[in-house]
């Protein structure tokens, strides 16, 4: 994993940039020294002695995937956390983010986990001490307590001790956790301000919504406005957690940079205004894309969420939304709390009913953005903008083009080869030839190289 | 129940007339078509042959009591609601007006009950067609689902068919219940809007925190706003029921008139400024003031609130705002969710954690203002400013002062005889000589003509 | 509602009497003073002045059927109980017996309901002063409590207070409650004799298996053995609930006259010896007979019975049970916890999953008998056999073949005049021409007389 | 660890022998090769070269203490179990085996647990790999499930995925749990013959009465014989866990050796009659002993146990029991289900509430021995009965007495060497100068050697 001596061309590939501009046929892509060095047609590529060539012909090249919600940690169930000492989750995190890199996911941005472990792994990965994605993480979601908490998965926690599930807890709230809802905005701006300080974290992600009780506001608009204001004057980008029109509203209002699941929207469908502004503003937006085979099921099913009995209403209506953002052409990204599970999920009384026996489960890291990308074809998503979606808008959102999401000289050199058009069918990410990152092939058969869940 | 033909004079009591005035000896009061029509020195007193003659001397003479937050229907157990068809209450309404009106409390502020049951006894009670304390009344809490929903007790309703709960929250919600926290701001305008128009209410309540998870906003600060102008269009006053820092600010904000237990505000105190705000306005805020002895046992009992685990702090954080505002001079207001219980209530799994082997239990009708007074006492507020909390400024908070809270000509006839100085001992309040409403004395002896709770 | 005066005859039907003989056509059946006093050839029947003929000329007369396992009173919800006084259900039973009467249902044994109700209601129908079924009842099962205890169903009381739900739970339990199975079984004797000599029942009925958590037993083999001797030496027969193999077998050791769901042994099918001494005692037995429509759509729903989350495969092992019972010609008897539920049962938490939405509901009094018959056909039994089984077997089981359950001189006229032929189809016990009960022609139009679960 | 090749001879020692015999001063015992050798007057021992002297001067000699009811892994808790694989539990149990030997509890019968693990246990320490007291085991409670199944701690497991709360029960269960309740008896015998002849454990012990809801039978009468019968068989003692008088008469009947907590029986008194039959058998009958000021304590909580709110009741009748069997003098064992708790205990939603700030708990290894010997002092039983129930008592019980129990010739050298007279005052049982176990000095400061829960 140290940075090479030497430069490689891949040649031969037909490219698509990430851009926006056409795919060109017959290409070279040469990297160094981690980066993107030069990109041109194959016939101008300047051969050298110390040039190594991979021959890519007849093969489509784009950038690194990124995934703009991930949760690296999220099988929080307690037969996976109780195994380690609370906080000491490292394993489980670099576990997937080998999974999300052996997929072509070359940067995951986590906007709720562990910090402590997230920090760390994302560091040695950074360093070269470790291999996998790129990982950006925001830490606790501000305003929200851990997972065990009420306002994650409390069900999960309910056979712990009280000793137990507070010191799990812990790790993810990270001082600013539920406390903050009971707080005037001026307290909740210097908690804020002192997280930003001390956290080390890349980006700042809090509550518009409350997170289990998803029609009440959890943090006020002068509370978010304060949170903003500070994560801006740190020089973060900062998004929030939406799930009601208001919280949605207030979100937008306080200048948020990016909106986290803006699709839903409860049990009250997107007011054409916020559409309108989402859209004018270019205000980028995870949305939470299912397919067809997948909501079909899912509503069947007729699933809970923190014993919401109308969870499937609010699916329903998330779908009118998505529906209508691909149609207006809003900046929509890839995200879907992916993360990976191991098999006991399939009989967890949080997971199992979301999981077990349905297709398309979209929640899987490495897989489920393949079913996300066909969803937004399902919606008639243009291929091309399902591309965007998945590469510089997100880099773009969170501040990163200049470094990331497209395959032009000077970016990191976070490149995915496939052996078919991914613009043709969306399956064909899958595909995969080669994934670069940092300018090296990476070894996807040794990943992940310590497998935990996935054992 | 018909108008007297003739005048009435209550001749030789200290007169504490509600305005702040200093008592004063040797009053004369005459009443007739149920107002005060001249108030005087007892000298002055002029005789006439159809004037008839109360001799009050040696008493004390207030005006009629006000609590400006009570339900006269908050016993909302299945024993007691299934009794009757859904919405059919009115007995029981009607015997909780009652027993208020013996108590000395001639006019009632229900903020949250069954609307149709309420509006019929109040009308009843209005057009000489009942006996009872003067009923004004909000309905519902806006945004805030019935008895039953997940806003207040659904424990009490988890043993009911579903249809059932919805028949019975129905009668509550009125159509704008918890659906109005998923709308959008001009949604909610709207529904509210029809609703003032077609209620045929005297007040508007809405929820700024929400009721069963009190450290979110039920409401955003622009639904609130576009509620308060819907009512204030409309000629009503509009309260907010507030738990937390933010809330209250969102409720000031919005421009209310009465804040509901403005004291309350979960984990953390109320911040200086909006104490500040809420003297210099004078804003009335009914505070929820419990005798020192209560606080005590309550602490030590550990209850839960909505699963609350920390209602213990609470209850400690609102005494501390307590004493603050006393200190400051705030407008307060008698109010303390005050209804009438049956025996049952004594092991409900609801109320017998809170009312069952306590004293000075706060919240019933008839009694509790009592320990309300006290606890203002205790909490160093003065005589005289007790009671302006309990006649004057509760009437002046619901604009209601041209007709009610003082011993004034041209006022309604609502008076309160007493044996004993209410200024000397809260005690007081409750040694009764008479009650006058409407210009007649009541028959306290009779009330509640019908006991249902309280056979 | 006086007896007649005047004798009838019944003239021209094909005759199933019940005795087991095969149908003779043309008869015909003279009945006076409420018994049968003749029965013969149609050609054979003496006329004279006073004797009322009614034509029943191709139609099919078998005895008044009989029911060995109702509950008049099973729409135990609080929306229904709630209504009354405690224990004052004598509507709900005297509604419930006209249906039963009205579906030719001349008889039924409540095998657990409230006594004081049950007995008001019999008396007031064995002295003619109300119409419906001839009543047989046990009152308590011997070691259960109440609808809202532990051992039936705790969730439709969870939200009542603790008063409330003893107060209704005494009036099923008759001081021979759960108390009893903490007792040494020569407790249990005294509490017993005790209870059938001040109760007025007809019949004794104990539990043998745990009833909520059906895998244990109730009552010891010691105890048992004390209340079938106290029953017997009172003249009584007694019954157990059984529902697994050392509880069936602990009932027949014990010497009981019926099993009560013999057919239900759990997640065990019943042992080849008991079944065995089922058989060649000719132990009475009711058997819970789905047919397999509803059993098919039964086990698709995967209910929960009491949280057991196996209910699904107890059910099959009891169907295997059925077929086998069938099969070795046990003396089985119809029965199926039948009674009367209103509209609110569908959206109930304990009724709704067992019947909303799912065919051929076994539990409905006055429909589902049509029901256990086909089901009864399905699984190969005699259309003889079924008819013995819901009539004269029966009559024996209860010791009241001497007066019911044939259609011979000298027994109560009871019987059931049907349009077509019950043995050639099961749907034609629903093709009813005429109910009689005690010699006189049921009104069947009028019943019930006041609905008010089926209003 | 390995045999010692010299004899030691503890010279000096006032020797309580265990057999009932009064304590003799200046006496002493020889060891060697792991056995007593001679036991007599100091005066009378013969010096050798070979042999050591510990010189016990002023000291007090008992045997080793025995416990007849322990649980070596009863903080079953998730975040204590789901730190190993399933099964895996070796170092709780060692480590449990090591406080208890550390505390002079030579020998312990461990009454319920993880078998392998327990075996694994006991077979290292037997072999002298591993030092700890004794252990003989039972497996599992026949007919009981698993420690998260509804038997014992559902709300444990409330959180966990089913396959894991499967794979951890199955440990406990290994193939005689709760479907042995749904068998016919015959089939019981079958599957403990098959466990008897295949589990390698020391005696056998099943459910008499339900271990969650104790007033029922969880095995009847007939399986209890079969099982009873098939233990005799293989030469072991049994014993049953009983809770009622039924069952506790039950278990009489079928002849088990031993009653756990036979003083155990519901809200419902022994029966004169059973106590009768205890006392004149000399039934070995283990009580659970609490002292007063626990008791006091215990009754003031008001705890439940499985739900059950009468449970302080329980323990009143139980201490009446204790009270009685103390007077009438039966055969009484030290026992307590006494296992090691590690620091969440103190916050378990199990543990906590009978743990946590409470004075003298009763369940803890290696403590609570004292307390229950100061409970049956409280309860007048005479001090060397008291002894004796904590020493010969048990072994006779077990079937051990040739081996263990008391300070003679031939028996394991297993000795407890006090600083103060044990007769005097319980708390000397603690004052321990010396455990001798098979004829070794235990160096008590090393243990436990590996502390996971005691750390």
């Amino acid at each position: 994993m140290t940075a090479q001596a030497t430069r490689t061309a891949f040649v031969g590939a037909t490219l698509i940039d990430g851009t926006g501009a056409l795919p060109v046929a017959d290409t070279a892509v040469v990297v160094g020294d981690g980066r993107i060095t030069w990109v041109g047609a194959r016939a101008d590529l300047e051969h050298a002695p110390d040039l190594r060539i991979v021959d890519t012909g007849g093969k489509y090249m784009i950038p690194g995937l990124l995934d703009a919600n991930v949760h690296l940690l999220i099988h929080v169930d307690p037969d996976v956390l109780l195994r380690y000492a609370p906080g000491c989750y490292d394993e489980l995190v670099l576990e997937a983010a080998q999974i999300a890199l052996r997929a072509g996911v070359t940067t995951v941005f986590d906007t709720w986990g562990p910090l402590e472990s997230l920090r760390r792994v994302r560091d040695r990965i950074n360093a070269g001490q470790a291999i996998g994605s790129r990982v950006f993480c925001a830490g606790n979601i501000i305003g929200n307590g851990g997972p065990y908490s009420a306002d994650f998965f409390p069900n999960l926690g309910a056979g712990l001790s009280s000793s137990v599930v507070e010191a799990i807890n812990r790790h993810w709230e990270q001082g600013v956790g539920a406390a903050l809802t009971w707080m005037p905005a001026a307290d909740v701006r210097v908690a804020v301000r002192e997280y930003i300080a001390t956290s080390d974290i890349d980006f700042v992600k809090y509550a518009s919504s409350s997170h289990a009780h998803s029609r009440f506001l959890a943090l006020s608009p002068d509370s978010q406005r304060a949170i903003v204001e500070e994560a801006h004057a740190a020089g973060m980008t900062v998004q929030a957690c939406t799930q009601s029109p208001e919280a949605l509203k207030a979100a937008i209002d306080a200048g948020v940079d990016l909106l986290q699941h803006g699709d839903v929207t409860g049990l009250h469908p997107m007011p054409e205004e916020t559409l309108d502004r989402i859209v004018e503003r270019r205000l980028p937006c995870v949305a939470f894309l299912y397919t067809q085979r997948h909501t079909t099921a899912f509503l069947e099913r007729k699933p809970q969420w923190h014993g919401n009995d109308a969870w499937g209403e609010v699916m329903m209506v998330k779908d009118l939304n998505d529906r209508k953002l691909v149609k207006a052409g809003a900046m929509l990204l890839l995200g879907n709390d992916m993360g990976v599970y191991g098999p006991t999920a399939e009989t967890s009384p949080m997971w199992g009913p979301f999981q077990s026996g349905i297709p398309d489960v979209p929640t899987h890291l490495g897989r489920s953005h393949i079913f996300w990308l066909r969803a937004a074809i399902e919606r008639d998503m243009a291929p091309m903008d399902a591309l965007l979606a998945t590469t510089s808008n997100i880099a773009q959102a969170y501040g990163r083009l200049d470094e990331l999401g497209t395959v032009e000289p000077g970016k990191r050199a976070d490149l995915l080869i496939l052996d078919a058009d991914p613009l043709a069918d969306p399956d064909n990410y899958a595909r995969i030839a080669h994934v670069v990152k940092d300018g090296e092939l990476v070894d996807r058969d040794r990943l992940p190289e310590h497998p935990v869940l996935t054992r």
